[in-house]
């Protein structure tokens, strides 16, 4: 073709900017080693193979990695078509882009979005493929759009990362300035296995990645159009400070759809103050009562539609009860239609209120020349449906909300028994499940409450145990090879006193030595019987992806069922602790319903702040599990714990 | 206009086919009178302001109903733009309308989806705008397309409606031979309120209605393009017999978010035959391992996309483990990108497998010339996202599984006591609530086991009765003034032996004395204290649409956190029956986890359909509330019961 070829990197001799590799996958290393040798600062591997194929493909996809990190080199992909910039004019692609110089950041595991951004929605003027991302990560990608004075808003399709913690403190600071938009896929468990076959990832828990999103502030997406709804919506609209939503339409059924959208995604109707009212009142016939949707069909039956729809809109944007407007607009799609064009007043309106957000449902048949004219300057969005238009004015409020709040950090609270103690301690044990003893001392250390419990090795210690504590009490067998007492009749609830005890005891005696002999039969647990109350779960895990994170729920056997769990990433703040809470619908019962009186919210939120504080002092710990920890009015306790540590 | 015009309609003298009539409403009733005077048969009543204004317009909307009643003349509207009819040429609209030959009709309370579905979708040649629907209402209209051979498919838009059985009925009825999509608005309380302005609609519960829908097999669709979706679909696409869906797909990140649909909708990755398999691989580089979805992007790199996609849209297509199939492909916007486009490909393969429907996910930048090319001929649906396509699957299998299905109505069953003695009883009480004695008499009546129980005046008959029930028991005291007992200490659980049931008799009356002394005291009851089982409501109300329905859920205090509740209405097929309770997340807890035993499902459904009968036998009853009812693994029993009549 004309130009000059090579056959080695090294025989060029002069600097190189980017080598773009696409060769077979075999030669790709020593390529990579080739140009790390001469200087190249960062290379884009182009072809498949690798992490996303089979074995060999894993093989070569660690060579990669391992060089990256010897040399120095930067990697992009390898499975990517690389980058795009459409302010610079360059990209590495070798599918024909359109470069449009919109202020948008993609980030993709995947050339559909990066072809799709480029040529079908127009919304990329900066792309990176990350491919399989055996080098340069999401982490990597945010903080360059984070840092590019050209980029306003960024989007992420994400299938699956390694370093999910990078990434979620990486979106956590860079959120704070710009607008990133998520969409993960793979939630399923069958999607996870095929994006393994796909981009090579490690594609975590569904639930995990969410919470993360809510507790960096990224907004979630769930699907392309949702992505492309926000992406306008940052783009035209300014803060949306309040959710008190104003509506315009020439339909009633329209205006009934929206409500019920309202409801779904927390807006709120605005209730019109006397004047809106007042001057929408003399256009219309005397029957009409006036009111939020505002019905404007029997106005501009009499007074024509442009008219009526350019006195309702400034009346409804003077409003101060109104925070924002959604107007329903129809693309005429015949000539004989035009008279239904508003553009114009919508334009116009926008121009002259241009701190409250406009969004519009455009209905018709040619839709597309109608929004193009409409968002042309880049002041209103349109929708194509009135659920969408809701949807996309919760996420801008949300987003307001987000940027206005100021994280506050619990402060550092002493250890109870010293950490170095309690961590010799947890990691002393035998095998990988702490003991209960050491269980409750670790959780009483962080300051979190536990049941009364004495641990003896025979009857007249556990006859002396019980009369301290006070009747009625629990005994348990106390045995590490035991994990649920029940099953094996090594627990006796709620013995009244002495007499109940001593059966409760040879009982004990007996199921263990018939079910469980080979159990190492540690000694005897009494404790407190706890009556009253409601059973929630509090948890830690270290995640692959996120490290520490910690969980929050319904307690008992049914959590499963009832699939009302929240996550949170440690360490939580006081907002996302509560979030936590507010999250699952147990958290109603536990304010309290049909007049109950409700629970010691207080201390479960300073419960989570405190195994966020444990999981993040202790590494070794590889889960908590408190289930049930009981609840009163005031107060609540532990009455059960489960540890479990990493043995290397 | 130069058209002959007459003062009043008795002067027309000539036969009249229909009267529409657009004047101030004060007038319309004696037109309408006048119209049924000389013979006119229909009318339709353009107009706005009756029962969706002011309380003049109600009252002369009751004139309307009335005068069509007593004249025998059937009327349409008010509010309304009438009737449009393609294939005849005759619209009563004064809005321009479009007449496109589709055979779809539709049924709408608005005129935007009057309008919309002519100028916009295109997707309606018949349509009846009911507005107000003083008269014919969604019955009349659903039973009308139901015998129009001009009709294929029937989509109803509905705000609400007073006759909700009479609509259940008709549609369970013309749903075995057309498709009936149902686009039910107004479903959250503020929706509702605006509702009733806008239609005068009774709105109604929109967990009834769901309900309705499944039993008589209506497709229920949440938003308008939703409709538009499965429309498309019904007219296109062969009865989709299974669930199994093969996929071809260029990206393989498109694939993976629709296996997240998948298990969104219901859908099956279907496994590919080995032969289906061996002929891709070979289009494939080496290190590919080939699965559905099919990921050709690797394979038409090398041999190019249309040769590519032919033969695995052939192979897929013939596999027998494949139902349906998903395509992606992609619509070009420029010219240079014409040799992506692989419509002539879909469309012949489309033409040699007729009896496997094919729905193609379009992605690009100039969407709609390619749609109208790929859908011409209506062999294919095309949709804009992948979850929308994988959506329209789920539906068509729905359908075809409910065309496939013979519902069976169990046999009539004795009544113990006799239906005439157990009506006279239960109408025969003094006030709304039926006492518990005749209550647990109706039920037991009916075949609902009731948990043992004894009514005693003294303390003699008390003791008397905890010995034949046997020991624990409950007592409670008897009052139709209280209706929880709880709260006023009125009941006594778990007596153990006969001092725990004086005591308990004792304290009762001190509270009853204390705390209720206006109550008439009619006795004590003696229980069965029921100690195992899991708690579920069984239950029955009559609705104002739907008349006797039925209800379903767990039990206890918190059903309505987490809104565990399924309906039904009655008679209840065994079908019916079995959907109620698999809707509810409790039946997997009902099932049996974590190793425990599962309940007496069977005993619960038999229950469901005995209430079912007793609710249309006994129309004096309003309520039934059975919670608990506790189930055990064989056998449950009713502990406690409410119901109310109606006393006219």
């Amino acid at each position: 073709m004309g130009m000059k070829s090579y056959k080695d990197i090294r025989e060029i001799g002069k600097p190189v900017d980017i080598a773009i590799i696409s060769t077979p996958r075999e030669h790709i290393p020593r390529i990579v080693e080739d140009s790390a040798h001469v200087g190249i600062k960062g290379v884009i591997v182009i072809p498949q193979g690798f992490a996303d194929a089979d074995e060999e493909g894993k093989v070569l996809q660690g060579r990669l990695t391992r060089i990256a990190c010897d040399k120095g080199i930067r990697i992009l992909g390898p499975n990517t078509l690389g980058v795009i910039n459409a302010f610079s004019g360059f990209t590495s692609s070798f599918i024909l882009l359109r470069k449009e110089k919109v202020p948008v950041g993609v980030i993709c595991q995947s050339g559909i979005f990066f072809v799709g951004s480029s040529l079908f929605t127009g919304m990329m003027g900066k792309g990176i493929d990350l491919g399989n991302s055996c080098d340069i990560d999401f982490a990597d990608a945010i903080e360059y759009f984070g840092e590019d004075k050209q980029i306003e808003v960024i989007f992420a399709h994400i299938e699956g990362m390694r370093a999910g913690r990078r990434f979620f403190e990486v979106a956590k600071r860079v959120a704070h300035r710009k607008p990133i938009i998520a969409l993960k896929t793979a939630q399923s468990q069958q999607g996870a296995t095929v994006a393994q076959s796909h981009s090579g990832s490690l594609v975590g828990d569904h639930e995990v990645f969410e919470a993360s999103f809510k507790q960096a502030g990224v907004i979630s997406a769930h699907d392309p159009e949702e992505v492309l709804d926000y992406t306008k919506a940052f783009l035209n609209l300014p803060p949306m400070k309040g959710n008190m939503v104003g509506v315009i339409t020439f339909s009633g059924a329209a205006g009934i759809i929206l409500i019920d959208a309202f409801q779904k995604y927390g807006l709120v109707l605005a209730e019109l103050s006397p004047r809106t009212i007042r001057s929408i009142k003399t256009l219309s016939p005397r029957w009409m009562s006036i009111q939020n949707p505002l019905d404007i069909w029997p106005a501009l039956m009499k007074h024509g539609l442009a008219n009526v729809y350019s006195i309702a809109l400034s009346e409804v944007l003077e409003d101060p009860g109104v925070d924002e407007v959604i107007c329903t607009a129809v693309a005429p799609g015949l000539p004989e239609q035009a008279y239904l064009d508003v553009t114009k007043v919508i334009k116009e309106k926008a121009n002259s209120f241009p701190k409250k957000p406009i969004v519009v449902w455009l209905y018709g048949g040619k839709i597309h020349p109608v929004v193009e004219k409409l968002e042309e300057g880049r002041k209103v969005a349109s929708y194509p449906t009135l659920p969408r238009a809701a949807r996309v004015l919760s996420t801008l409020h949300g987003r307001y909300q987000f940027l206005k709040q100021t994280l506050s950090y619990p402060p550092r609270f002493p250890i109870k028994g010293g950490k170095r103690n309690i961590q010799k301690k947890v990691t002393g044990i035998w095998n990988n499940k702490v003991d209960e003893k050491t269980a409750y001392a670790l959780l009483e250390g962080y300051g979190i409450p536990v049941v009364k419990s004495r641990y003896c090795q025979e009857f007249s210690e556990v006859m002396k145990a019980a009369k301290e504590i006070g009747y009625p009490v629990v005994l348990k067998v106390s045995s590490p090879q035991i994990s649920h007492k029940t099953e094996v009749g090594g627990i006796a609830l709620d013995l009244k006193g002495p007499t109940d005890l001593k059966e409760a005891y040879d009982s004990l005696l007996v199921s263990m030595k018939k079910k469980v002999s080979q159990a190492q039969l540690d000694g005897f647990i009494v404790q407190e019987m706890v009556l009253r109350g409601k059973e929630v779960i509090l948890g830690g895990r270290r995640d692959r992806q996120f490290g520490p994170i910690l969980i929050f729920g319904a307690g008992g056997i049914y959590t499963e069922v009832w699939k009302d769990i929240s996550y949170g990433i440690a360490p939580l703040s006081s907002q996302d602790d509560r979030r936590m809470i507010q999250e699952t619908r147990y958290s109603q019962i536990l304010g309290g319903i049909r007049g109950e009186k409700g629970c010691d919210i207080n201390l479960l939120m300073d419960c989570l702040l405190r195994l966020s504080r444990l999981m993040l002092d202790m590494e070794e710990i590889q889960e908590i599990d408190i289930n049930p920890f009981v609840i009163f009015s005031e107060g609540g306790l532990t009455v059960d714990a489960r540890v479990i540590v990493i043995k290397t």
